[in-house]
């Protein structure tokens, strides 16, 4: 018996655009996020993939990434679990900043620190603020004790892998074709997990936006292997678009 | 203690604009039907409504307006249910024909008494027709017993309220704001039993698309009033379009 999952990282955001720290801003996607999206779907329904279940985070641009790709396989009724464990690393006080501001905030050093650590966290915010998910409607639901005031990528993993290990995981055991939608750390989190990576091994990798990544599982659900679906040239370039993100 | 319970049909769908019988065919919304989903959106927005749960059926005109009525709130993350069970009523073998093929085809006063009676089932599909839903990927988690080859309005009534009264009932009384986004019959079904309506009462009754349709309920969860947000002219003028839609 082998097990399939699939992941696909959202495109551009309206602030990707911008090049500010989006973390747990409920920015929408751009007009280019939407093309990924369905560039994405194109793939999945050109190599035959159906899904039963499609689990994605809190955050719009990743609920609309699993829509486009749903609505392009004609699967929109299959059930979406929404759950904030999915949501992308919690950027703290950096959230809505853009490079220059930070950089002249906090220094060019830092922020690659921050950026490029595994478990580093960016300063914490306020409990006050206004961005503190605790004070957020969306997040009423949650003992607040288990909100974020900002994450290290670390962190982020330390959320995500138990909720793959209690919820996800008993799906694609019981054989229901499992569709992710979610963000580049979330995501990077599940790979780092399936694929034993080392904190520098994941700092290393850059998942490109809008592409499906499609792993097969042994009957333990371990990764055998590991595929990105689509052109490889194109694959390479997106990946290579995401690291200079970073390192712009 | 009181309860709420919001309603809103989905707007016009593109076979609507062909007065196709639709049924459950998984049709889209047209342009129009968008421009109402987005329309109750407001109405709700502007009234100050929030939800913690969406109901609705597993048709993507149902979605698709459910989708819309979020994102205008503000309030996609909330746990979305789809439920076969508030599928529009099943047309049998009228789905897909116009009125005057089907007038042509069992005579005019025939469509009527499919039209406007409460037990009379339309002609039942073939098992082996592709519009049987037992042959289509999207129910094949329902046992085949279960789902209809047509259906009266007696028999939406039937499939519509326990599952009222067993899911969403439930959510109702633990104080959760909830949404439900459906079809002309199977909200027909739902008013029938929180008024405490009969066949004749209900049969009469046209519920305009795309108007938020708002109930109290007592702490028995009976309902003490309900009222349409929006313009009482529009809401009249949108109920006269619902009947005629029916007697042309």
């Amino acid at each position: 018996m082998s097990y399939q999952l699939v992941m696909i990282r959202h495109g551009e955001s309206l602030w990707n655009k911008e090049n500010l720290f989006t973390g747990w801003t409920d920015v929408d996607l751009s007009e280019n996020g939407i093309n990924e999206a369905n560039q994405g779907s194109i793939l999945l329904k050109d190599a035959g993939f159906h899904f039963d279940v499609c689990y994605t985070s809190y955050l719009k641009r990743a609920i609309h990434t699993a829509n486009y790709v749903l609505q392009g396989l004609d699967e929109e009724w299959i059930p979406m679990i929404k759950t904030w464990k999915l949501n992308e690393r919690h950027y703290g006080a950096l959230q809505g900043l853009n490079k220059s501001e930070t950089a002249a905030k906090y220094g060019e050093e830092q922020v690659k620190i921050w950026r490029r650590s595994f478990d580093v966290c960016p300063p914490l915010l306020d409990q006050n603020d206004s961005r503190n998910p605790a004070l957020q409607p969306m997040y009423q639901s949650v003992p607040s004790s288990e909100l974020p005031l900002a994450e290290s990528l670390k962190d982020t993993v330390a959320r995500v892998i138990p909720y793959y290990e209690q919820c996800i995981r008993k799906d694609i055991q019981s054989g229901k074709k499992v569709l992710i939608a979610a963000h580049g750390n979330s995501l990077r989190a599940l790979v780092m997990y399936l694929d034993g990576l080392s904190a520098e091994q994941i700092l290393d990798l850059n998942i490109p936006t809008g592409v499906p990544l499609v792993y097969e599982l042994n009957d333990q659900l371990q990764a055998v292997n590991h595929r990105y679906l689509g052109d490889e040239q194109l694959v390479k370039a997106k990946m290579q678009a995401v690291k200079n993100q970073g390192s712009k």
